[in-house]
């Protein structure tokens, strides 16, 4: 099946698109310097580990795909395959977030390491307030670790389970720096299907076929990135369910938390962390627009402790104690900006993303060989379906990409092949 | 030889004083929660490789020091162990590097993560342009890589490294995040001593007595870290030819440059690099006194461009594609702050850093059972030795330590065993 993405507002989300490559063999250093007599050859080269998983990544489709735009099509670009909302005046992140950013700086309290790598105490709290409001019971600071951003709290959550053997469930389509990541510390990725004729809910009888005893966990994105689900309460109680059955624990990635506009209302994994330990993920990079601030959280949501029982806690503070850490002023600023934040700013956000996507699922309806199965509910993203049997000299998604930038001068991306 | 550790302003750098741990068994899940039917146990487990790394840092041991701090003495508790200046108001940073800050983040320009993970243009030009000030090339801004802290720089650095079988010679004393990373990713230490009575030079004659085919690197701290040592041009010089020799790069940290107050004036590895491909380690955080805003740099300070035809480049490219990056409104104060700061605000921070290693020194010369072997030039540390025999009922510098907090409420830190 073939698929498209389209209102990417977010450059990490490129890396979803294109299929992992093969693992790059070891290669032999060709050219090396002749050295002066004295000095053998130089002994080192590079591990090959670093870009083998970052070929998973794809800024380099996306260079490509602009490369291939017609320099004499005086039309504009249109760029729905990349850039983050940050970028688009009407996106401007809140007034009071920047204050609080720069009441922080000037109180030059904020100047030092933090005193733990879980980050500083006032923003642990805080964290831990905001993500309690919507669960039915309080998370304790000590449950937050305050990260560089969502891509530090994933590094962080496959490190601390990638023990030897093990192998981890990730959904497709993703969030390729899973994979990336998962490869690069050895985990090995196993992926069920998100299901576009059901929403794209997880197939979790897939689920339940791929586990086995040396299965640590299960990713979900929800809001989904990429394809704009939201999941409701009942399919995230069949998740948590399925996933105590096989007793793996589940990686709630909730980047795109509370940034819904369909009928089914956020609901947070962690809500059914008495049923199976959670780790939550997220950042106020997408709900507050600001991606280059890099803060973000990974949040022990469990209230049986058993991830503190399993060592993974442990593991979560040794991996944290190695790491760099998020800036620390932002750190500071961070209680002001999740409490203090007016309504009026998060519903005008909503409303753009809103619009914004009503007007591409109208205007994609109008074009026969792209068919959208889900109209999006959330977060910023929208999957179709390219029926190549419409279509003439078309291989495949990547195919048709490059020729709508060279043609029409719009970048897409492709979808998951 | 027993060391002790003084003048610490600078909390990563207790890390520096534990032996490594042995690595911690595969533990066995011990206290699993009974699960009720139809769930089996859990299966995942935490990789123990973080808290074995984790293990060579210690927080842990500073906190025991406190602890160990009699609550009955009247007198204030001398922190000789811990803090980083950014703790203290004379060492506040210079005004107009937070008013650079400010202004990138009222610009709202800088929102957005960086459109590359090596990090904005500007900021990676306005790095290039400051290393090259004390090189006799010009380096390129893309040989510059931001990263979030020196921390980050050491992790990629390693990281790209790291083939399998590789080894690397690292300093003793040094800093253990080096052996932190190394461990974890898996790259065999292999340490070398630096010379206490030669002003803590290099043994050079060891390093090249470790070094076998299977050696990549090695690291050289300068300003020194945490013996205070500056090396002369002749010595880095020596340190380059070994390297070649060897056939071997160089990872300079210089998160201490231009720290200095003795007869040696900073001289930068890069210098050297014609001689041996040098990759240069760095950050804002000690000079402008900002630990905590994370702004650092790996930069290829390599003329003949070994490092780009032996693909560590790529590697590095690799390595930040799949990791978190630097806040992107501080790269966008980065030129500012680099090019606009003025010389007596770091006056003033060198004049503070001489006084306080003077007093420090001098006092040290009243104690009978501690002599310090070289008078720091530079960094925020004093390394002293400890003559047991001089003393009774103390077993080592840990128990020194121990006692004197508990005794005399002073911190000092123990050196290496």
């Amino acid at each position: 099946m073939q698929f498209l993405q389209f209102l990417n507002l977010n450059k990490q989300f490129l890396s979803s698109l294109i299929p992992k490559t093969p693992k790059q063999e070891l290669f032999e250093v060709q050219e090396q310097e002749k050295m002066e007599k004295g000095s053998k050859r130089w002994g080192f080269r590079a591990n090959e580990d670093p870009n083998s998983a970052s070929g998973l990544s794809i800024r380099g489709v996306l260079y490509s795909l602009m490369q291939n735009i017609d320099a004499g099509d005086e039309r504009p670009t249109i760029p729905l395959g990349h850039g983050d909302p940050s970028a688009f005046p009407c996106f401007r992140t809140s007034l009071s977030a920047e204050d609080a950013i720069v009441d922080a700086l000037r109180s030059a309290d904020f100047n030092s390491y933090s005193p733990t790598t879980a980050g500083i105490s006032p923003a642990r709290r805080a964290i831990a307030e905001y993500l309690s409001r919507d669960l039915s019971y309080k998370l304790s600071p000590d449950d937050v670790y305050v990260t560089a951003g969502c891509v530090q709290a994933i590094e962080v959550a496959l490190n601390v389970l990638a023990r030897p053997g093990a192998n981890i469930l990730l959904p497709r389509p993703g969030f390729p720096i899973y994979e990336a990541r998962a490869d690069f510390c050895n985990l090995e990725v196993r992926h069920f299907d998100l299901l576009p004729e059901q929403g794209w809910e997880v197939d979790l009888d897939a689920v339940e076929a791929l586990a086995d005893e040396n299965t640590v966990a299960m990713v979900i994105i929800n809001p989904g990135n990429p394809c704009g689900s939201v999941f409701s309460y009942r399919h995230l109680k069949k998740v948590a369910e399925t996933a105590k059955k096989l007793g793996i624990l589940v990686i709630a990635d909730e980047v795109y938390g509370h940034l819904t506009f369909g009928s089914n209302p956020f609901v947070p994994m962690g809500e059914f962390g008495s049923i199976v330990p959670v780790l939550t993920l997220g950042s106020i990079s997408k709900r507050w627009i600001v991606p280059g601030w890099r803060l973000g959280w990974l949040v022990t949501t469990d209230p049986s402790g058993i991830l503190r029982k399993t060592k993974i806690v442990e593991g979560i503070k040794g991996y944290c104690n190695i790491s760099t850490e998020p800036t620390t002023f932002i750190q500071g600023a961070i209680s002001h900006i999740l409490e203090q934040t007016k309504e009026d700013f998060f519903v005008k956000i909503i409303n753009i993303l809103r619009q914004a996507s009503d007007i591409c699922y109208a205007r994609i309806k109008e074009i026969p060989c792209i068919t959208c199965p889900h109209k999006p509910d959330g977060s910023m993203f929208l999957m179709a379906k390219l029926d190549l049997l419409q279509l003439e000299d078309i291989n495949d998604d990547m195919d048709f990409c490059f020729k709508l930038a060279q043609e029409e001068s719009v970048i897409i991306l492709p979808g998951e092949k």
